[in-house]
């Protein structure tokens, strides 16, 4: 399944972090800016290119030492259809350079319908006799407030395709309690949406202990982080919230098993805005993320401990 | 507010319902496929080129007498970046057509990226000095799982442009309950949600006692209806789930107030695929779905008596 190849891959590069590839036309420097809106205009497919261009800059600075990418559907979408291109093509260089990409939708929706969303960003869709993949993430980002008939399409979809979900448990927002830590029968409903995800797992069995379907688990929630580790063993976790959002390398040290393994913490702002809190030129802005990247790599690398996988 | 508009329409036109446009290529009549795919190719363009043609045929049969439109994202994501653009192809046309455009998405996020999702559905982006709408949705759905966070930035943004949204509360589907019919403190969360809609709905008071919040809430649940609109006196409902999911009119009818109002019925694959249904040529199919439609809004203004605003 397909948790299984990015487990892997954080094994390989020792290294349990995912880029956030959430491009703000703010972040993206000047030079760059100014290029594509001199060739394509102040159009939607000027801040795209953009937006590519800064994405696989990127990508080339990063994809030797981090195992994946999260391109986060919002920032893409916000620039239109020119804007759902360039997270394709963002999709598509990442892929090229090995790296495991997943897709930060959050989609949610029923039946036929979520099968729609589980082919356009999962699977491929039919065009006459035509197969072909509309979106090209690993995995994708869902949520489970339509219970399971908002998940098991995708199950069917990601086992055919050797994809992965991760759906959203306890989120790292400040407000995230409103709704999720309400009780039921004295069980936060973080719980019991994390129970669920173990459930939906037993479909997607992986060989690593994981199964296919992880949760979304808010780095700014460190005591939850470990009761949901400890409640759910085959249930890998996607970690918001680490830096920009104020949570620390020690917040996410509960996420990780005894083999290291267990979650992947992504960082965005604080990788693709580098350059700006290490004062360096704009024209640096793939160096200076390499050197966060690596920051955290380390400072996360010691909580964890050594990563050790067996098939 | 932006809710204002959509009831204004609905008693314009006598007719509490919204044609779903969630175009599935199957439903599409083979004749436009065909041409479409000749002159396009079998590729994500040629199929979102058959699906706008599809659309724009439903609007010319729809617009003078149904309110409103509910594009399904789902199904233009599916055909990647040219899906999108018949995404916006599709609300450019129904809002020339005087429609009201609900783009149903039910995005998610928090802060920043929330305010993404906003501008890129019911507001405005920068590009450079220009700016641009990325996508025309008059209203947008939405999923409250992360509280207040994912919800606040919207608000602002449609208080701005007038647009308003539509909140997941209790939706048509079999495992609806799974979540949402849980006891918090005795109270299923579907109504501990509505009341947060109420709440948020203070923010974008509207004239005729329904705030630019709405709610959407399941066809296939008569009596949780009927019990949310009593709980929820300034909540608008987006029924989903008549016809092809099994409700019929009465099953709705404890949506509405003394007035008629409160309350709009969707149906997509009813008004889509009326030509197969009622056994008519393809070529027939816009005329099959205005059948569809007037039948359909007789059959729920029987229930609903006159709809009567008071401003």
């Amino acid at each position: 399944m397909s948790l299984d190849r990015l487990i892997e891959k954080i094994e390989q590069m020792q290294n349990p972090t995912v880029a956030g590839l959430d491009p703000k036309l703010d972040y993206v420097p000047e030079y760059i800016r100014k290029r594509c809106f001199e060739k394509y205009g102040e159009t939607l497919k000027g801040a795209a290119k953009a937006l590519l261009e800064f994405n696989k800059g990127l990508i080339d600075a990063l994809y030797d030492i981090v195992p994946a990418v999260k391109p986060q559907a919002a920032y893409y979408e916000m620039y239109g259809a020119a804007g759902m291109k360039t997270l394709y093509k963002t999709q598509e260089y990442a892929r090229s350079k090995g790296m495991y990409v997943i897709t930060d939708g959050k989609r949610n929706d029923i039946g036929t319908t979520m099968e729609a969303y589980a082919a356009a960003h999962l699977g491929k869709v039919k065009v006459g006799s035509t197969e072909i993949e509309p979106f090209l993430g690993d995995a994708l980002t869902v949520n489970g407030y339509l219970g399971s008939d908002g998940i098991k399409p995708l199950l069917k979809i990601c086992s055919e395709n050797d994809k992965g979900i991760f759906v959203l448990v306890k989120t790292s927002n400040p407000s995230s309690g409103e709704l999720q830590d309400r009780l039921i029968d004295g069980e936060p409903i973080y719980e019991v949406m994390g129970k669920m995800c173990e459930k939906w797992g037993e479909e997607l069995p992986g060989v690593y202990g994981y199964s296919g379907v992880g949760a979304v688990v808010g780095a700014t929630y460190p005591e939850q982080i470990k009761t949901l580790r400890a409640l759910l063993p085959r249930t890998f976790f996607l970690i918001p919230g680490y830096g920009a959002q104020g949570a620390t390398a020690a917040d996410i040290a509960g996420a990780f098993d005894k083999n290291g393994l267990g979650g992947i913490v992504n960082s965005s702002r604080g990788i693709m805005c580098a350059y700006q809190k290490q004062r360096v030129s704009e024209h640096e802005f793939a160096e200076a993320a390499r050197r966060e990247a690596i920051r955290m790599r380390d400072e996360i690398m010691a909580q964890v401990g050594k990563i050790v996988i067996n098939g």
